[in-house]
C-alpha cells in the first residue's frame, strides 16, 4: 500500500483524533511530509506481517510539551541524524520505521524518516493513541527495551541514552528535552521484526487514514462528520465503541508546561443546560467528568472536536469559548489488558481510580 | 613518577585546598583509590611533555553537586564504563587519562580511571582549580569541543553527548546529572596528545600532592601548617602568591542544591573584633568580602580550612560554629588571561564586577 500525497492531511485529520488530545500538533510535520513525498513521490506503508523475523525496526516520533511544538521550528535534520546514528549503534541499516505513537504530529513524524532513508512505514504503532511518557508505550509493557535511544534536538546536539530500565530513560530523556528546549526527536525501542510483530498495535496507521478520510468525505457531502467518525472507528476493529460524551463550550482553562509536559484542565458547560464537564490533561486528556460523574478514563481515547468541523482541538490548542464536542472511544484491547492496566490506566497518572470501560461508565454493555 | 599508596591522602588533602571549596569531597575517591592501589600496587604520573602528539588523553571527573556527592555513594564501575564507551566511539584505545579539575574529589578520579585501564595519568588537569560548570574548563577556553562525552550513574545507565556548542553541553549534561540523581561521572574533551599538551594547566597533580604533603609534614612536625602550605604555593610557580584573608568562625550559613548545584554563602566573624567575612558560593567559593570590600575574586583560590588542622571544609561540609581560616592563592597565569576571564571570571558567574587580583586587592603587588 502506497501512503499518497492526497492521503496525508487524511493521516493527519485521523492521527489528531488517535492522540486524544496529545502526540504534538500535526501542522508541521504534515507540512513537513508533503514537502518529502514532493521528492521522493509516495511513501510505501507495510502491513506488520511483511516484516522479516530479522528486520531492524525503529519507532520514532518527538518527545516534549506540545505546547513548545507549536512554538519551537524543528530543523529538518533531527529525524534522519538520529535514524543514522541508530544504523551506526546497530552495526546495519533500518529496515523500517514506525510511529512510537500514532497520534497528533508523531502519526506523521516517520514519514519524514522514510522518505530520508528509503524504507517503508510499518501499519503500526506503539502506543494505539498517544501517551506523555516514553515508559507507556506497549513495548515497555512487553518488556522489550527502549535502549539504545538517540535524542536530537534542533540546536543539532545528539545524545545516545542506554540504560536497561526503561523509567530510568523516560526520565533522562524528559530532562533532555527540557534542556533542550522543550522538544526532541527521538529513536526509541529499536527492535526486531519479531519483536513488532508480536507486540506493535496493528493497522493503526491505514485506520488513521480511514478515520480522516471518514470525517472529511462527510464534511464535502455536507453530512455529520461525527456519526462518519464513529462509523469508521467501529468498522476498524481497533477502537470498537465511540461516543459523544458531550457538547458545550469552554468556559475555564488551566493550562502550564510543567515538567516537560502541557498539564492541566478544561471546563465545558452544555447547551441547554446539559451541566458541566471537566477534563484534565497531562499532553493528553486523561479523564472527562460530567458533574461530578466519571465519563471515561485513559487509556481510553478521550478527544476534545470543533463541533461544526470535527476538527480535532489539541490540548495546546484549546482556548476559551470554543464551541466543541468531546469524543470518547475504547481503547485497542491491548491496552486494556490488566498488565497494562498499570503503566498506563488512570493509576499510572495518579487518578486514584481503577480503570472502567467507556462501554461501562456509559451503560453501553449489554451485561 | 609513581605515585604510591603513601601519597594518595597528600593528594586528596592537597585537592581539596586547590577545589576553592569545591570539586566534590574527596573521602569517597579516596577509598576508591586506595582499593585500585590494593589490586595494581601505584599508579603512573606522567608530564605533559611525554605524550605523543597523536595520542588519546580522556579527561574524567564527576559532575554535579557536592552536596550530593557525600550522600550518594557511586556503583564503583562508572569510570571504567565511561571510557571504554570512548574509546569505542573513537575507535582506538585511550593513552592516558588525566582530571577534568585538580580540585576536590576530581582531582583524584582519574586514578581510578587510570588502574582500570592500564594507562598513565597526566601530570596536569583542565581547570587548575575547580570550578562548577564543564564550560569553564580550559580547553572551551582555548576552543576544544567538549564532546563527544559520556556520562555513567550509579544507576547504570550511559550517556553519550554530541554537540558543538559547549555551552549547550554543558545544559544537557547539567540536566543529566539532575535527573540521574544529582550527580554523574563524566568523560569530556577528549583530544589529542598535542592539543593536551598546548592547552592543559601542568604540573597540577604533583603541585596537588607536593601541598599536601608540605601540610602533613608541618603538622606531623607541630610546624604551622599555613606557612608550610604558602611556601609549598610560592614553591610551585602555578599559584605564586598566597594569603590568609580571615581568621574566625562561622557564625550564618545559607547553603541549598539548586540546578544541580550547592549554592549560597557563608558568614564568618573575626575573633579579637576583627570584622566580618562573607563567602559566596556555586559549589566553589567565588568571591570573599570583609565588611563590605572585596578581598578576594574567582578565578583566583578561595579556601575555607579548619584553623587548627589546616583541613579544607568544602563547601558541602560547612557548618554553623566551625572555626577557620579564610586562604586564597593567585589562579594559574593562564586563568587569568583577559581572554580566559569572560568564561571564568566574576561576571562569568553574575557577581557584577571586573577581574582584580588578590594581590592587588590585598596591596601585595610593588607598583
Amino acid at each position: 500500500m502506497h501512503i499518497e500525497r492526497s492521503d496525508l492531511a487524511d493521516l493527519a485529520r485521523g492521527a489528531a483524533f488517535l492522540g486524544s488530545g496529545g502526540g504534538g500538533d500535526p501542522y508541521y510535520s504534515l507540512l513537513l511530509a508533503e514537502a518529502a513525498i514532493a521528492r521522493c513521490g509516495h511513501f510505501e506503508l507495510v502491513p506488520l506481517e511483511a516484516l522479516a523475523d530479522d528486520a531492524l525496526v525503529a519507532p520514532c516520533g518527538w518527545i516534549g510539551a506540545p505546547t513548545v511544538s507549536v512554538e519551537k521550528l524543528p530543523n529538518g535534520g533531527e529525524t534522519v541524524s538520529g535514524l543514522r546514528r541508530l544504523e551506526k549503534i546497530m552495526g546495519r541499516q533500518i529496515d523500517a520505521v514506525l510511529p512510537i505513537e500514532i497520534g497528533g504530529g508523531n502519526g506523521l513524524a516517520p514519514l519524514i524518516a522514510a522518505a530520508e532513508l528509503g524504507v517503508p512505514i510499518v501499519d503500526c504503532d506503539g502506543m494505539g493513541r498517544a501517551f506523555p511518557e516514553s515508559q507507556m508505550a506497549i513495548f515497555n509493557i512487553r518488556g522489550l527495551s527502549s535502549c539504545p535511544s538517540v535524542l536530537t534536538a534542533a540546536c543539532g546536539s545528539l545524545s545516545v541514552i542506554e540504560t536497561d530500565d526503561n523509567n530510568t530513560h523516560e526520565r533522562i530523556a524528559r530532562a533532555l528535552s527540557v534542556a533542550l528546549g522543550g522538544i526532541a526527536h527521538m529513536v526509541e525501542y529499536p527492535m526486531s521484526g519479531a519483536d513488532a510483530k508480536a507486540n506493535a498495535i496493528p493497522g493503526s496507521v491505514s485506520t488513521a487514514i480511514a478515520i480522516g478520510k471518514a470525517i472529511r468525505t462527510a464534511r464535502d457531502r455536507r453530512e455529520d462528520p461525527f456519526t462518519a467518525l464513529a462509523k469508521a472507528l467501529e468498522k476498524t476493529g481497533l477502537y470498537p465503541h465511540c461516543l459523544t460524551l458531550f457538547d458545550g463550550k469552554i468556559v475555564d482553562l488551566e493550562r502550564e508546561t510543567r515538567g516537560g509536559f502541557s498539564v492541566g484542565k478544561v471546563i465545558l458547560e452544555g447547551f441547554n443546560g446539559s451541566g458541566r464537564m471537566e477534563v484534565l490533561f497531562q499532553n493528553e486528556n486523561l479523564i472527562a467528568r460530567q458533574d461530578g460523574e466519571i465519563r471515561a478514563l485513559v487509556p481510553d481515547l478521550i478527544t476534545i472536536m470543533d463541533r461544526e468541523t470535527a476538527d480535532t482541538i489539541t490540548t495546546e490548542r484549546l482556548k476559551y469559548g470554543q464551541r466543541v464536542k468531546v469524543i470518547a472511544a475504547a481503547a485497542p484491547a491491548m491496552l486494556r489488558e490488566s498488565s497494562a492496566l498499570p503503566f498506563i490506566g488512570p493509576q499510572a497518572f495518579g487518578l486514584g481510580t481503577d480503570f472502567i470501560t467507556l462501554e461501562r461508565l456509559n451503560a453501553l454493555e449489554t451485561i
